[in-house]
């Protein structure tokens, strides 16, 4: 290792993000170090994001891609850039690392006093026969997307493109397709898009507005196999229950850390598959560090391992390790699992743990689903958001929370994020001073209402039942009133059609009362809630025993948009656990 | 004092925001409660924050100025409701209300177990000559709108309107009468627009935009009194330095809370002027609650009273009040300031203390300014946005912030405020895993970049002057470099037009070190800093001693748009403190 007065040697693997970072950052913390960054494509510091903008046309220059060329880093930054260059091996013990140059096929050995992976991460492809055809795309690089415009560009290919993955690069291509006039079907094995991200209550927005674009879905259902035609080009995609005509096929079921140096190295690798790191991104040798999609991440929540393939985490990463490499001590605390996309005219938004993880992770969970108008209803333009809050049932602590909907979804999500970084409570949730004018808010933000909607569930003042207990009692013929309280004029538009709806307007309740059973369950239900709450007090106050408001009424209803049928497909009900409804 | 088995009678003055929310939130808590809402004017729980709207047209419809009916109140909730009607006294030993029904003009005593005060604030009109003439409006209920409406649609008011006060208000309403076609001048006695809420550099793009819109804008002016004509209508607007011509006057001054039924009462009275409540909302009297604008609220980062008079406020207060009038123990833990409004094309948001608000508070402070892009450059659209963070030096704990710009500064603001609220740090803020995708945010959002500028200045990397610190040694002549490191086409779009610029890119910095004196200060800049703050570490690198940049660059040069000229007028520079600068 080199002593204090002599420059410090840094080398990089891996040059998209985190690893360009962290050479800048080295750089302005020691003007004096002898940086190296090594990648093995073409470019550096690339938009990897913006990558299904780029294939859909949304974003029309190829440049915009790249957001530092190696002129930057040599000339303003004075870092020795080898590209393209693939580091072979570690020795950690001599601390030196093989590269081949890739032009000249030629290996270099390179000295260093710090290390830094950050070698990314890899779609991953499944095993199955066909998948060597041509037409078959991963999406993580510019060659891929740059191929694909090449496509378009040539007319060579026919309409149809299958989607194998309804993760988030897998609806932002939906998107793209559809927008070059391509038909999409998009395949998922799991029983929802999202999956990894939404709960079923907001995962069904989603797939309601891929399907309005003309997306067609399918769900649980796995990818087994590609057929080809004559020439080895992919003609049909094969899963557990279709045989899917496709002349261009996207695999985006997930990404894979990039860790094959790093166990070369014989460097400790985390059970989610990325590689072990402590707080200051240190790997399990000191004089290696590690950041971007190649690591394995702490979850604020948790506490847990989980992978965090995002731009913005390896940005951050990137930061971190530069500061540490010339003799900082940064910390980075960790990731919420935050994400936001796109999907059409939806704003998806979400952070922390959904109920569905918050119940494997064996959280005890209460949630509220609100549904609100993201500014005052009196000011022209509002548009409408769909909240689903998760807390822990004992403490009110806030997990994890999903906002969908055309209105503005990204700004309470970051609130949430911000909150949950804290440890916060509903309470503290519902007591945030957020910033009010009509244009951009409600007095009480729809955050607050969902915190408040938590409260008032624990306080038992609030009692109220899931769309998906709702569709249970309904699809099993329990015997029940499905009590609107909207005016005739809602319920002329839109309504239940089903035997135990029945219509009586909220400001007529007090009077009718005696046109209502009392031996009988009601569920009462609005446009988005407040109503039906009032309700069930109203109805409580007159000792009626066994009253519920459908959570998110009919705005937030999942299984169909005009409310007059039921047929749509969609997963059992999820088990209520003992906070969620009584 | 009823006992635990009669109904609780709960009596509430002022219908607005905090009574209506108070008294449906005591009905939801307590079904059996007597309650009586009390209102002097003609409506119940109105939108008062979009009145500026209202009276600009973008609100059409006056039936959406008021959100619930007296039905509702009476026929859903069963509560009672006397309107108009004005409480005209408190008997708090005997528990007694004296009303006083205005249509009637009979007055009945009504008997409270629980009493609330949400009386209100009212607007501020400076006693001076001519303050009876017609034409001269206040903004706080429906009827003054209706006036002005009125006005405009009978086309008998001339085209000249003049606003007194800069506030939030007085920008509102410039923008309606502007929308109205009316000539706007806003008088201001400060040096400032929105000096209660921004510092110099951030309301210095509020006075541009203002200004682009053709509002002619006076400040330091303090309003000494108004003319009239024959028919006792206003004709001029008499300013210490000014009279201006006006057929129209709105008077926006500012808002002091209704207090006189407390005073009478004998309850305590906050050093504000507000009533003063504890945390459960309760004045020195235990059964007498009060919320809304007439209460002193605590600033949660300063832990003194202060008035906040927003119908966001109002709301939380009065579901508190609701709470605990009826037996619950909710808590309002303060207001941390934020605000957040629509200037023309500009989103104005801000939260906490300002700079001059933490300095004058006794702070120690640091503060960063930092330009950003709303979104991922790359994705097309993206309008650009403002940060001024200010932080506590020493412990580096955010005190406030504040955006502007026409991009998305809501949501950094609320992203803010929720981390205020947890007393968080600059550290706290740049980890923060908020949503990241092209469409919404780039991967370091400019929150990020901003909390870091102070960071880099904490660790002694970035050194920065402030547009302050330049413009005075502009003025004064000083003899430095104000090193352009652009490129030559931005220079030759936009520079300054001083002797001491000079243009040096980035990329030709670490080759031309040698034109630069050693021996002089040199001040980089660049278009939002980050080339500025890399050429400020290139030169010291390099052995250069006396070197900062400028804290924004062009992006957020409060002084001149095109930066040719200095000419417009500004306030003094701003004293520095010792850690801001060196």
């Amino acid at each position: 290792m080199a002593d204090g007065k002599m420059a410090k040697r840094i080398v990089i693997i891996g040059g998209t993000a985190c690893g360009p970072k962290a050479a800048a950052r080295a750089r302005r913390c020691d003007p004096g170090a002898i940086i190296t960054l090594v990648e093995q494509g073409e470019y550096l510091s690339t938009a990897t994001c913006g990558l299904p903008y780029y294939v859909g046309g949304v974003i029309k220059s190829r440049g915009a891609m790249v957001a530092r060329g190696r002129g930057f880093f040599q000339d303003v930054l004075d870092i020795a850039v080898m590209l393209p260059a693939r580091a072979m091996a570690v020795d950690s013990r001599a601390h030196r690392v093989e590269v081949l140059d890739l032009k000249t096929n030629r290996t270099s050995s390179l000295e260093y006093d710090k290390l830094v992976l950050a070698t990314g991460s890899s779609p991953v492809v499944p095993n199955v026969s066909g998948k060597e055809l041509k037409g078959i795309f991963t999406l993580s690089r510019i060659p891929e997307a740059d191929a694909m415009r090449g496509l378009f560009a040539s007319g060579e290919v026919g309409k149809k493109v299958v989607i194998v993955g309804g993760g988030l690069i897998g609806l932002e291509m939906a998107e793209a397709f559809i927008a070059r006039g391509l038909e999409v079907t998009v395949v998922e094995a799991m029983p929802r898009v999202l999956p990894g991200l939404l709960d079923f209550e907001t995962s069904a927005h989603v797939a309601r507005e891929l399907r309005r674009h003309g997306v067609k879905l399918l769900t649980e259902q796995a990818l087994t196999g590609f057929e080809g035609d004559s020439r080895g080009w992919v003609s049909r995609v094969l899963t557990t229950d279709s045989r899917l005509e496709a002349s261009l096929v996207l695999v985006a079921i997930g990404t894979r850390p990039n860790t094959a140096l790093a166990r070369g190295a014989g460097l400790a690798i985390g059970a989610t598959g990325g590689i072990s790191v402590n707080k200051y991104l240190q790997t399990s040798d000191p004089d290696i560090y590690a950041g971007g999609d190649c690591v394995e991440n702490l979850h604020r929540v948790t506490g847990k391992g989980v992978l965090a393939p995002l731009g913005s985490t390896a940005n951050k990463h990137g930061r971190v390790i530069g500061t540490n490499v010339t003799g900082g001590r940064a910390i980075f605390p960790g990731v919420l699992g935050t994400a936001v996309a796109k999907v059409f005219d939806l704003n998806v938004a979400r952070t922390g743990l959904s109920e569905e993880q918050a119940q494997a992770a064996g959280y005890n969970v209460v949630t509220s689903l609100v549904p609100g108008g993201e500014h005052a209803a009196y000011y022209p333009g509002g548009r409408e958001i769909i909240i689903k809050l998760v807390a822990e049932s004992k403490t009110g602590k806030l997990l994890g929370g999903q906002v969908v909907g055309p209105g503005e979804a990204a700004k309470r999500v970051d609130v949430l994020a911000t909150a949950l970084a804290f440890g916060a409570t509903v309470d503290d949730l519902a007591d945030t001073d957020l910033g009010y004018a009509p244009p951009y808010n409600s007095a009480l933000d729809p955050l607050h209402n969902a915190a408040n909607t938590i409260r008032n569930r624990r306080d038992n003042l609030a009692r109220t039942v899931t769309p998906m207990e709702l569709k249970h009692k309904l699809d099993s013929g329990e015997d029940f009133i499905l009590l609107d309280v909207r005016t005739p004029e809602e319920w002329q538009r839109q309504r239940f059609e089903v035997a135990s709806a029945r219509l009586l307007p909220l400001d007529e309740l007090r009077r009718k009362l005696d046109s209502l059973p009392r031996d009988k369950e009601i569920i009462t239900f609005c446009r988005r809630s407040p109503r039906a709450y009032q309700a069930q007090r109203i109805l409580e106050g007159a000792g009626f025993t066994n009253v519920r408001f459908l959570e998110g009424s009919t705005t937030a209803w999942p299984y169909d948009a005009d409310l007059v049928s039921f047929k749509d497909k969609a997963p059992a009900p999820e088990p209520s656990n003992g906070d969620k409804a009584s």
